[in-house]
């Protein structure tokens, strides 16, 4: 399986507008530290699904009839904002997955073009070609769910955007999950009350009490590239800060392990 | 006073993804056939306006500070997505104006951020620096209001979209109005029944009925595009097609004229 992680922002992506801060004045001169709407593209198997819509040139980016599916974590516009525009488009229709929100976002349910809105359930799984999904609930201030992904020969990846911890059930799944590769909300630097999204320590921990192998931490915002810049924290094993554009190509489990 | 139309595309702009008609795969060739977002930039006597905040790179193109209002014709998504970015900037508050719409999109008045939206009410005028506004109601799927725009030395300006035709009082308020320029919705080439906006000739009658000095169309759709390509129709006296970009100083008034 594939990974690319196409925006690795929080919301107000970096650099914000307005702000002065080292991360933010370090992003306007260099492409490579802009981070867009959190987001990732799957490929596996000739499968080919795009996690969240928030990037606005999405109509850009990709051909018609090149994405399998997309699925949601929530419909938080900075998840969803490109559909806007990509709904009114010709071709054929595109199946957007996603969990239980009546109210979405803005008219898209009421006008949804060639979108297909289907919600999935928690602990659900469906499938999109090659691709095997179970939905997972998080913490956060709209119904969200993260995905446990399983690809052909036990390739197992969890995305688990937009959360502040973990509901037990979600950590209680992973942990029997067998071998598998995490990305994982770290929006904020180190914080005594982190609101609807982890902070540096809460991702951390995330990470350990599910026994991931490697962790990405993405949905970043500015204060913790920041912090990141001034404090050159140590990175715990096995745990990557993701930018925009980073392509991962996750490996099958060792023979022998779970 | 300077009106840049900065967007002049319906929804789906110009070119449609997916669209393989002759005025979608010139515009995916030639830049300035592009339409994005309808929306205007007005610049009188050192007031900067923006009309609608469609456009997703409002970030880009307007530094901090650089703006004294956003007017808002109404909330359907392809006129106000930049401000779910825009929304989480560091700065001095941007006022928005708009009519009254209590779902408003999304979650913008939920999570305002740095927009302090402020409703107007139809035939209440009200001021931007230099400028006045008189909120016109139109006739669309949603609470829209057109405006009326009034610069120092009775230099005049409606904008009205998104429209299907006008209300006899925004008609009447119109042609009692003096010396004016108009931009007007003309989504569609002649239709039997064009939905939620102006085809062709209503557009060109609504022109009549108000009796505007110069009028530019905009708010077009790729199938308008395509018919002008085909068609080559004569153009009424005073009338244009807009294109992104377009930048026209209003001239005042002859002495004399109302």
């Amino acid at each position: 399986m594939r990974v690319t992680f196409l925006g690795t922002g929080a919301a107000g992506g970096v650099p914000l507008w307005g702000c002065t801060c080292a991360a933010c004045r370090l992003a306007q001169q260099q492409r490579q530290r802009v981070r867009r709407p959190c987001s990732a593209l799957l490929e596996a198997a000739g499968t080919r699904v795009l996690i969240d819509a928030g990037l606005t040139d999405l109509h850009e980016r990709f051909a018609p009839g090149s994405l399998d599916a997309i699925v949601l974590t929530h419909y938080h516009p900075d998840h969803v904002q490109g559909l806007f525009h990509l709904r009114w488009g010709k071709g054929r229709p595109i199946t957007v997955y996603g969990p239980p929100d009546r109210e979405g976002c803005g008219d898209l349910f009421k006008n949804a073009g060639l979108l297909q809105f289907v919600t999935v359930h928690e602990h659900e799984p469906f499938r999109i070609g090659a691709l095997r999904w179970t939905p997972l609930p998080l913490i956060h201030s709209k119904p969200t769910y993260g995905y446990a992904i399983e690809a052909p020969e036990q390739v197992r990846f969890a995305y688990l955007t937009d959360t502040r911890g973990l509901p037990s059930p979600t950590t209680r799944f992973l942990h029997g999950w067998g071998t598998f590769d995490l990305a994982i909300d770290c929006t904020f630097p180190p914080a005594a009350s982190p609101k609807n999204h982890n902070d540096w320590n809460a991702a951390i921990a995330c990470k350990a009490q599910v026994g991931a192998r490697a962790c990405w931490l993405t949905h970043i915002s500015h204060t913790l590239d920041d912090w990141l810049l001034g404090e050159r924290p140590e990175m715990p094993a096995g745990v990557q800060v993701a930018h925009d554009g980073l392509r991962v190509d996750l490996p099958r489990p060792a023979p022998g392990t779970p």
